[in-house]
């Protein structure tokens, strides 16, 4: 298959946008204006102005619309069972998270409904939402299990991922959270379940390449989590933390110290953090979408960390209980209204930054000779357009490695 | 055409749901579980459990789900021209208005663009918006004028919105807003401008139903504003106002005062101009969606007009400056989460609330024997499950004037 998209108003992504601090300069879309991508057998095999075009190539002719690369998704529960709305009116009308808990809601309903759902279960729910996913111009995404919490459902989680990631254009990359959440069995030792996902860090290990832990006060703490990390690296994880989301634990700083590849959330990350950060490969997650819909006053400091150096992405958090939505174009409209990103910086957020934020970005993320050749066409013709007309899915066409699939 | 609606979650709306200080109760749905709706002619025949469904009936059996009257969306400014994206940047970081108006953005660089504007380029650019609309479950809308500010123009918005009327599926109910904004022409005399509004209105009449004016601070006073009001009500129009959306004007009061049909935005209506609500058969239209796009603190004082007996009604406000979305369900979701609705109260005022605002509850609005067969069937088996999963179109079918038209 041999395509040619010509008059696009291409945002390639190309170069270095990480971060400014390093010479890079985040934001910088790479911008070519009647540009023409052509793909072969799922790659890209040249973007350029007024390139020939061999004449086995079919032309696609997309009238100056904005074309980005797939979007990527670094962090989302996608697999789960069951949803969470009969919490919903408590939570708005200000009922503690703790009562929530106590009538049976919060994270460990959907621990029980993951628990007892069966794999095609699983299956059947998450194929709607990678659908969504799709539909809106995600072609990558993550996928953290962490419903389970005993090694048989973690096990189930990440086998549908696996699955998903077979039978469904979206690429899922599957990422280890055994340490979600202490479960109720071992309410009272906590240090105990530490142990039980040490344990099953090499039997998960050759379905999920990356580990997670919920690092935060009362779940696990930074000892804790450096523990669970640790071995994971010695199996071959690559690594990911759910760091300084509720209060400043010194998340951020062991992220950048044990090297993981991103730390996610940050809203309460601390000067330090973000100099330990910005000196480091490490990329920040920024979930903005969860401050949002938990009516939080508080987002993560995205222009101090920009000021610093440090190189962001942007996710959904897509899950049942604090983020329920596959929506990256809202969630870029979010960023620019409560980060301050621009919508240039948002874009580069969800494709090249995310890309690395998944250790991708050699294949992905931006529209480059050689990469797989995931693009979306916008029906606008700049990125302004996407989070200023919210609420709105812009998605024309999406391209998965050269094929149509939306 | 005959068709059964069977095994409905059926959110009737039916009753008086308009406020609870008038011993109506505000949010509720009037649920019927397993529910038949029969629809002839494009009018509902029969609403309720256990039906006997006549052989000449076409069967939709809609397997629990979610089915509501179709939502109204009582306030949108929906025909204009272009769109404002290259101010997003700049109304995000901060740059006030006036210097936004001086760069040539703000409303008037909407009202340049709509004056250039053919009739065919604003039909093109509407249809697609009503288009969208309707996929979210939008089955009337209201569109005002406002933004030529001279007769030529607003005339040709109003036609606009009168050949869609007729042509697309979706009732659009027009309003004339000539007194949006002072238009250059007439800076230096506003009451020069107040007097040509006038002289349209006997010109627009029999294209619009509605007269509104946008009383606020720097714009029309009150005294202006009653003025055009008044002399509307002369000419047959219905009222609306744009009240107190920035500074207390005692917009509201006049609202009640004045009889009109509803009184938008009241972000900042005083204790008396809720009272004076509570005290009328005015609706108060909130808008949400514009608060957030804003990124202001400032809400409407919902709870506190739904404790005084104050009728809510909900809307997008669908513009290219304030708010430039078309969608209903995330403006639920807004609406929850910053106005304290419950989902079913942000139901209603999508609802019933709206017909009222748009003194239409006498055919729709709810389902009930007799309204028009104006029917969304949502993916889900619950209306807190919308505004819950946020920033995703749940609607699966919409059925208008009993036809299938998405
Ligand atoms: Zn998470
Ligand atoms: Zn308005």
């Amino acid at each position: 298959m041999k395509l040619a998209f010509v008059n696009g108003n291409i945002a390639t992504l190309q170069g270095y946008t990480l971060s400014p601090q390093r010479g890079e300069n985040f934001g910088d879309l790479g911008l070519m204006e009647k540009g023409t991508v052509l793909v072969e057998d799922g790659y890209i095999k040249e973007v350029g102005k007024d390139l020939p075009i061999p004449s086995d190539y079919q032309i696609i002719d997309v009238q100056g619309r904005l074309v980005t690369p797939g979007l990527i998704d670094p962090h989302t529960h996608l697999v789960h069972y069951g949803s969470r709305e009969r919490e919903y009116t408590w939570r708005i009308q200000g009922k503690p998270y703790m009562e929530i808990l106590k009538e049976g809601g919060g994270i460990l309903s959907s621990v029980k409904q993951t628990r007892r759902a069966t794999l095609e279960e699983l299956l059947k729910q998450s194929r709607k939402s990678l659908d969504r996913m799709l539909s809106m111009g995600i072609t990558t995404v993550e996928n953290k299990s962490g419903y389970g919490l005993n090694l048989e459902t973690e096990l189930k989680q990440l086998k549908a991922g696996q699955i998903l990631n077979k039978e469904h254009p979206v690429d899922v990359i599957n990422t280890f959270l055994g340490a979600h959440a202490i479960p109720l069995e071992y309410k009272e030792n906590p240090d105990g379940y530490v142990e039980e996902v040490i344990k099953m860090l090499p039997i998960v290990r050759e379905y999920a390449q990356f580990c997670d832990v919920f690092c935060e006060e009362g779940v696990f703490s930074v000892a804790q989590s450096e523990r669970i990390l640790l071995k994971a690296k010695e199996y071959g994880f690559k690594l990911k933390i759910h760091a300084d989301e509720i209060v400043p634990t010194k998340g951020a700083q062991l992220a950048a110290r044990i090297r993981c590849v991103s730390a996610d959330h940050l809203l309460a990350v601390d000067e330090e953090g973000i100099e330990d950060l910005a000196n480091s490969k490490t990329i920040a997650v920024l979930l903005p979408g969860t401050s949002f819909n938990l009516m939080s006053k508080k987002y993560a400091p995205a222009q101090r960390m920009i000021e610093k150096g440090v190189a962001i992405a942007l996710a959904t958090d897509y899950n049942p209980g604090s983020c329920p939505t596959e929506n990256p174009q809202l969630i870029m409209t979010l960023a620019c209204l409560n980060l301050k990103l621009t919508p240039a910086q948002a874009l580069a957020a969800f494709t090249i930054n995310a890309a690395h934020s998944l250790d991708l970005a050699h294949d992905r993320g931006s529209i480059e000779k050689g990469k797989i050749a995931d693009l979306v066409i916008f029906d606008c013709d700049n990125v302004d357009y996407i989070p200023y007309h919210f609420g709105i899915n812009h998605v024309q066409a999406v391209y998965k490695r050269g094929v149509k699939v939306c």
